[in-house]
């Protein structure tokens, strides 16, 4: 049955970037000099080390290990993606003619676009009406496999507050950055007395990185607790 | 060889209580009513379900459980501790004749107050001339034992940025509160392209909780990544 995935790398004060290049995501050479950059480079040098990633971008070299076991899985469950309009802007140039994706992306924007084919089985299409018929519609295009939300982290938390998130597996990297873009900023619209409840379904520690998945929950309310002196 | 060390527990987005209470941190009454305490008794739910934690306290019921041995372990561990004030003001009442600590606290304030001395080994000592002097105060106090870091976030993120932290556990509870007080709020002292490198010592798994204990390494210059399409 077709889940909705979400994957982040993030330092461990919940960082996924350095603070935010400010200009076009185009901009390849702005975003390397900014600040978002060593950010970005450093909690996602787990994912660049991986042999499983290297070999999708056609690189040489490369890991063979837990962490790319790890990368490798992800790819495959995924049927189809779903990604936010930055994350595509500033990838679009560099992942090339050959994506690593090999599934069809739904890019949620607000600006009409014919839809992109690449070579490998990539291809981009641009949904102007919104996250949930974004996810819809990458849920037909799976064809049994997974929905993956590739980011960026406004995306997921929008899929996540909007209740379309399944499963959100964090990368929690062992780096302090003490700045930068945070995956959890707010923005999920719980109530002040309201939580998230999630389960752990997995988790899995290597060296470089801990890989901890989770089951999404109800929307629960948050209970003082009695269980003090009286318990 | 005595080390500094602190343990938090925290929300997977980073809270380890609600949104601040204004007032009195003496006012209980204030706590409970106010926003801060769900998501602080939501946090720390499987400290007060611990047999280990309510036996210090002189509570009823309580499981046996890994969480329960971690609880113990960590007061085990620790000689001395240091604290911030406002912790203290809140704890002062709810702790009682015998708090739990068994051992000398350093509380960091600007206000003179003479040294509180409880039963069961306790006693709290207020430094009014800095973290610095308070973890030296608490090494010298910790026999050989660990100086621990009792909280709150504020002071362990001093503690953090002034270098005197040799060991965190974050304590990861699975849910999203939204809103809070952050352990990480920035406040570490980072210069933009620098982070604090972390090396992950162990992680242990309950449904309730991950325990992820780190030692803590140096600031580091965050790198540019350059092993892509050269590498």
């Amino acid at each position: 049955m077709t889940k909705v995935t979400a994957q982040m790398s993030v330092s461990l004060d919940g960082y996924y970037a350095g603070p935010r290049s400010p200009g076009d995501p185009h901009d390849m050479a702005a975003f390397l000099e900014g600040l978002e950059g060593p950010g970005f480079f450093r909690v996602t040098r787990w994912v660049i080390d991986a042999m499983a990633w290297r070999e999708r971008l056609g690189y040489a070299g490369g890991e063979r290990s837990v962490n790319s076991e790890i990368v490798e899985e992800t790819f495959a469950a995924a049927g189809a993606y779903v990604m936010g309009r930055r994350m595509f802007d500033g990838g679009e140039i560099p992942w090339g003619e050959v994506p690593p994706f090999r599934a069809p992306v739904f890019v949620v924007t607000h600006r009409e676009r014919e839809i992109v084919r690449r070579q490998g089985g990539t291809s981009f299409t641009f949904v102007t009406d919104g996250i949930e018929r974004a996810v819809a519609l990458a849920r037909e295009a799976a064809d049994g496999r997974d929905v993956a939300v590739a980011g960026g982290g406004t995306l997921l938390r929008q899929v996540l507050a909007a209740g379309l998130l399944d499963e959100l597996e964090l990368h929690i990297v062992p780096v302090l950055l003490g700045d930068g873009m945070r995956l959890f900023d707010g923005g999920l619209g719980l109530d002040a007395r309201e939580g998230i409840e999630l389960t752990p379904a997995r988790v899995i520690q290597t060296p470089e990185v801990t890989h901890i998945r989770y089951a999404i929950g109800p929307r629960t309310k948050l209970e003082l607790d009695d269980r003090g002196a009286d318990g």
